[in-house]
């Protein structure tokens, strides 16, 4: 892949991912679009939490499910869809911290079904700590209106 | 179980879910408590949606989480804190809709683990349409401070 | 479906399970075949368990996943192929009994993925005691050479 | 961890292994034992297939379950037992091969809940293809009489 194409695959997931009105409630951000691979963070905020005060699982779900979707339409032609098919979550601790980044990977990018795995950490100034792991499945959906990138 | 201790259960729920400020970021109600079955609900709005207009997946899956970790906490005693372990989610048809319904039911409470299914319907008037399904595990907390019901 | 449908489905299945050189490997049989619906079981032996002498969860997972493929390609015109995409197991306890049926229903019939729930029980004269707990996506293949019912 | 507390780490899964009848059963073999990484391989054989004649999915899960299962054990102290809570398979390439390799490791070691990831490779003399992929929980069964490692 030229510098071109990278580039043209990060716009391509950047105006997406603008479109994702729940991606701007939520307060989370793009960090990272690779070939590939694809990072999401949020901050720790009031409104974010479950009711021990961490961070509600399905806030982490959120941010691991849409990284897994975009790392997905980063191995995709233009004007392809990505939709979510399944995905499974393991909570690994108690989503306590400042900011936490979901780090998601194409493990198998198949002509329909693309498998990607994710990680998310939580981030406090000291090393990030692994709180939530998905391994799921994303379809690629072509010529269905209103389903492009 | 008594209509009393049904009550009760019902009322630990609901004091629980309000603690939940996520669920209320979203605009999501508690609709149904009984014992090992937990029903909670959501309107459509502009701010839940992924790129092409149908809800986030994280929403439905938040629903699904926090039902699956209600009607576990209806098998615990008075006391006991619930976290979720692990869930499953099939994504089985884009969740066009106004209104979204999901409903959680005990498969098998351990003392530990108690595992949980959950559909999740779309419904505007017409029949509802089962959108998506999980499968999950919920822990029993005791005695850890700050996870408590 | 016309009962001579039925019996075409069941016959398609029951060749293609005969074709499972694993199956009889295990010992399982077809034990029920509808539309929608398959159920499979085995009897206990001593070349099926694990470590403390449960059935080994593989051997349960192997029901389970036939059982929802078959479920599957109950609902797919003739001469398609059916694969497993993924799956989930909840165990929902050991798995200790003298015979075990794993029961697999169709939750949704798409185009190209098919979602199953399936359960499998420990029977041994008693009631049957649930132990594990399937959910998983099956894919219709068409027109891969060597792949069909 | 000594090189003597890893021989019985070591000795230990493989004292363990050896108990599991269906392991024989399927002609697996232990190939690796480290702390918190474990590899159990099997050869094809012709009672080991689905219906289009590669390897069954249930024969992939049973080595990629096993292989969790004892990585989880590596964790844990003497006398500790293991048993499967739950995992997710997803099966990214038809097993085709002569030998099929899967491959485990701790993501996450709880007291109760170990969390592992496990991959399995197809291998023909050409490089390893991956065939499948697993996420799952097992559990560390303390003082439960029969349970033990």
């Amino acid at each position: 892949m030229t510098d071109w194409e990278r580039l043209r695959v990060e716009e391509r997931v950047r105006r997406s991912f603008a479109r994702q009105s729940f991606m701007a409630h939520l307060g989370a951000e793009l960090v990272l679009v690779e070939p590939g691979r694809v990072e999401i963070a949020v901050s720790r905020a009031e409104h974010l939490l479950q009711q021990h005060g961490y961070l509600h699982a399905g806030v982490l779900t959120s941010l691991l499910d849409s990284a897994c979707g975009y790392a997905a339409l980063t191995t995709m032609k233009e004007g392809t869809g990505v939709m979510s098919v399944e995905f499974k979550v393991n909570l690994l601790a108690p989503a306590a911290g400042e900011r936490f980044v979901a780090r998601a990977e194409v493990l198998k990018a198949g002509r329909t079904i693309i498998v990607c795995r994710a990680d998310a950490f939580a981030v406090d100034g000291n090393a990030p700590r692994l709180v939530a792991a998905m391994q799921g499945s994303m379809m690629a959906i072509h010529g269905r209106e209103g389903v492009s990138d």
